[in-house]
C-alpha cells in the first residue's frame, strides 16, 4: 500500500512499488495497445470536455469489471454488466454531464444506441467492432435523459481524436471529471516490461462498496478474463471499497480492466494482482485527496479486532460518523466522539480495552482519556486516526475525509 | 401521532390527544406527587443551570427505563441500569456540563457518590431514601471527570429548591440543556384525572436507537413497574427510536418513567401507552425542531414496503444520507439522490416500482422522473419526503433534519 507518498497536493513523482515504477500523470494509454481521447461533445452546459473513449487495439481483448452494489443501477451499468459476460471488450465510451440513471427503458435504449454508434464508428475506422464489445459509463446528475444528438455526433468525432502516448489518456481523464478538480491517473511500469495504467473520476458519493467512481484500468500484459477478474476484485476490495467519504454509493460506479496482451509478457497472478493493486491504490488516494469539500485527508485504522470483517465495519462506522468528521474539520482531538462512534458498530468490543491515538499521540488508553489528549495538534491536512480494540490481530484502514462547510456548500448549492 | 401540530416555532398551545389535553410548557411536576428543581452548581463554565433533581413523593415509587444501545456506556448509565432492576425509583439527579463517559472506575465512583449524596440529602430533608433508589443522568463532553466538589455541594443546595407546579419542572428542564436552545417539556392531562409529564434534552447525536437525549417522564397514575416498562418501550420505539439527526448514538442516552400513583387512578395499559406515547412524541418533535444546525424539519416516510422492518431500515438509510440532507438544506428537489440512497438499503426493493414525492408533489414515478420534478418548491422549513416502494403495505416515518452549515459549525467549532 502506498499511503502518504506525497507530501503535498501535487500529483507528480514516481514510486518504486509492486516490482515496478509508479508514475502519476500517465494513464490508460501508458500500456501498449491502447488509444484514447477526450472531447467536448456539448453534453455539459459548461462546454467542457465530457466524452471519453478508450480503445483496445489488441492483439487480445480480455476484460473484467466490477460494478455498483446499489440496487438502483443506471442504464450504462446494466448494459456494461451484460456485455462483460463475454470477458471481452474492444472499447469503453464514457460521458460526464449526465448519469443516465432512473431514466427507464428509454435511457437503456440510449445506452444501447451509444454502444452501436461507437461500434459503427470504429468499424468504419478499420477496427471491426460489435456493440456487444463496447462498455458504456456515464456520470452526472441522476434522472435526466442524455442529449443523444450531442452524444452521437460526439461519438463520430471522437474516433478521429484517438491517440496513444500520454496525450490521449490525459484527454480522456479530463473528459470524465464532474466535480473533480483534477484528473486522476496512474501508471505502473513493471521491470519485466509490461505495464498497467488507469484513470478515475470520483469526488463525492464515495462509498461503502465502490466510491462513486468511474475507473478504467488497462494493461499490455497477457492475461485471461478470469485472471483480470481476480486481480480487479482483489484490488477493488482493498482500495475503492475502503474509500468512504460519506457512506453514499452511486448508481453508476464502474471499474473496468482491459488487457491488450501487446507486451507479449504473461505475468504471474501475484504480480498482476500487485500491479493492479498499486495503480488502484494510487487512484483511490487521489480520489480521497480531491473529495468534495475535503480539508483533511483522514485514514481511520481499526486494529486489534477479532476479525478483518469486524475491523472493516468498525473503521467504516467511525469514518462515516458526522460528529467525528466535523470534529476533524475543526482540528479538534475530540476522542470521546470516536468512542461513541465505535461503540455503535455491530462488532465484538470491550469498552475498557479500546485505545485511540491521533497521528501517533495516545488520547485514550483502555477506554479512559490520556493526559494531554485535548492538546493534540490536528491542524495539518493529514490525520491518522488509530483505534486499537485490544482483542485480536485483525486490522483494516479506511480512507475518508472531514465534513466541512465546503462539503455542505458543494452538495447543497446545485443539483449534482 | 401528532405531526405538524405547530405552525411555527413557538412551543405553546394545546392539543386534544390520547383521551386528554396535551400542553407544552408543563413538564415533570405536572402530575401530582412530583417535585423538581434546577440550579447552577458551577459544573458548566458558563455559570448556567446545570443540575436538576426530580423527586417522586409517592405514595408509589414504580419506575422503568430505557438506555443507550451504544456498547460504550457512560458511568451514570451503568449505575442507573443497575438501580432500575428493582423497578423502583425515588429520585433522578441529572447534570449537564459533563457526560462522565470514558472516565473509568473513578467516574463510576463519582456517579455512586452523587447518588449517595442525593439519598442523604433527601433523608435529612425527611424523605428516607437509599442510594439504590436514585438514578443518575449526565450529559456533556465525553472523557472528562466531573468537578465532584461542585456536584456534591450542588446536591446539598438543590434539595432546598424542590418545588411542584410549573416552576420546579421548568427549572429542571432548563438545567439539563446542553446545545439545546430551548427547554423541552410536555404534559398530558387525561380526562380521567390522571396526568403524564415529561422533559427532555437532546440536540445533536440524535440517533438510531434513542436520540442523544436525557428524558424523564412522570405520571400520577397507578401502574406497576412492568406496566411502565411496557408503556415506555412502546413509546420509545415509535418516537425517540425514529428520530435520527445524524446516525450517531450517545454513550449517555437515558429515558426514565416514574409513577407516583398520587391520582389514585389505575388506567388501562392501552390508555397508559397512549398517554406516554403522546408525551414522548411531542418531546421528540421538539427535539427535531431544535436539533443542532437544523434549517429543515424533515419527515422521511417509506411506504409500500414488504415489512415494517424494511420500511424502518429504508427510511433510516435515506434520513442519514449526507447527499440527501445537503440537497434538502439547499431546498433542492434532487430526487435522484433519494433513489441512490434507498438503493443501498439492505431491503427488498424493485427499482422500477419506486415512486417519490416531496410535500405531496410526485418527482419520481416507477423509478423514472416525473414532469416538473426539478421545479418543486422546497423553500419552506417543513419537508415531507415520501418514498413508495410499491411492494407491500408496511409504512414507517423517521424524523430528521437537513445537513447545514450550522450543523458543521456547531460540531466543529468546539468540543461538545
Amino acid at each position: 500500500m502506498t499511503e502518504n507518498k506525497y507530501a503535498d497536493d501535487v500529483y507528480t513523482g514516481a514510486t518504486e512499488i509492486a516490482g515496478g515504477r509508479l508514475i502519476r500523470s500517465q494513464g490508460v494509454t501508458s500500456p501498449a495497445g491502447f488509444r484514447a481521447a477526450g472531447i467536448p461533445a456539448g453534453i455539459k452546459i459548461s462546454g467542457r470536455q465530457d466524452l471519453a473513449l478508450v480503445v483496445n487495439e489488441g492483439p487480445e481483448l480480455t476484460a473484467a469489471g466490477v460494478f455498483t452494489m446499489n440496487k438502483v443501477k443506471a442504464a450504462p451499468v446494466l448494459w456494461s454488466q451484460q456485455v462483460l459476460k463475454s470477458g471481452s471488450l474492444r472499447a469503453v465510451i464514457l460521458n460526464s454531464g449526465g448519469a443516465n440513471a432512473c431514466t427507464g427503458a428509454g435511457g437503456f435504449q440510449d445506452t444501447h444506441a451509444t454502444a452501436e454508434a461507437v461500434a459503427d464508428a470504429l468499424s468504419n475506422w478499420g477496427t471491426e467492432t460489435g456493440a456487444g464489445e463496447v462498455a458504456v459509463c456515464s456520470t452526472g446528475l441522476i434522472g435526466d435523459r442524455l442529449p443523444m444528438d450531442k452524444v452521437l455526433s460526439g461519438v463520430q468525432e471522437i474516433v478521429h481524436e484517438l491517440a496513444g502516448g500520454i496525450s490521449g489518456g490525459t484527454d480522456a481523464a479530463y473528459a470524465i471529471m464532474t466535480t473533480d478538480t483534477v484528473p486522476k491517473q496512474a501508471a505502473l511500469h513493471h521491470a519485466d516490461k509490461w505495464n498497467v495504467g488507469g484513470m478515475a473520476k470520483g469526488a463525492g458519493m464515495l462509498a461503502p462498496a465502490l466510491a462513486t467512481m468511474l475507473c478504467v484500468v488497462t494493461t499490455d500484459a497477457v492475461a485471461t478474463a478470469e485472471q483480470l477478474d481476480t486481480a480487479l476484485r482483489h484490488a477493488s476490495r482493498l482500495t475503492f471499497d475502503r474509500l468512504d467519504v460519506d457512506g453514499a454509493t452511486s448508481t453508476n460506479d464502474t471499474v473496468l480492466l482491459l488487457a491488450s496482451g501487446a507486451s507479449g509478457i504473461t505475468p504471474s497472478q501475484d504480480d498482476l494482482n500487485a500491479a493492479v493493486l498499486a495503480v488502484c491504490d494510487d487512484l483511490a488516494e487521489q480520489m480521497m485527496a480531491d473529495a468534495e469539500g475535503v480539508t483533511k485527508r483522514v485514514t481511520v485504522t481499526v486494529r486489534g479486532a477479532v476479525s478483518e470483517a469486524d475491523a472493516l465495519i468498525g473503521a467504516r462506522t467511525v469514518a462515516r460518523d458526522s460528529l467525528v468528521k466535523t470534529a476533524l474539520f475543526g482540528s479538534d482531538p475530540n476522542w470521546g466522539r470516536v468512542l461513541a462512534a465505535i461503540g455503535i458498530a455491530p462488532i465484538e468490543l470491550d469498552p475498557d480495552k479500546i485505545s485511540v491515538s491521533f497521528n501517533g499521540n495516545p488520547v485514550c488508553i483502555d477506554g479512559v482519556g490520556a493526559p494531554g489528549a485535548r492538546e493534540v495538534d490536528l491542524s495539518a491536512a493529514d490525520i491518522a486516526l488509530d483505534i486499537d480494540l485490544g482483542l485480536g490481530d485483525a486490522q483494516v484502514s479506511i480512507r475518508t475525509t472531514d465534513l466541512s462547510h465546503a462539503y455542505v456548500e458543494e452538495n447543497s448549492a446545485y443539483s449534482s
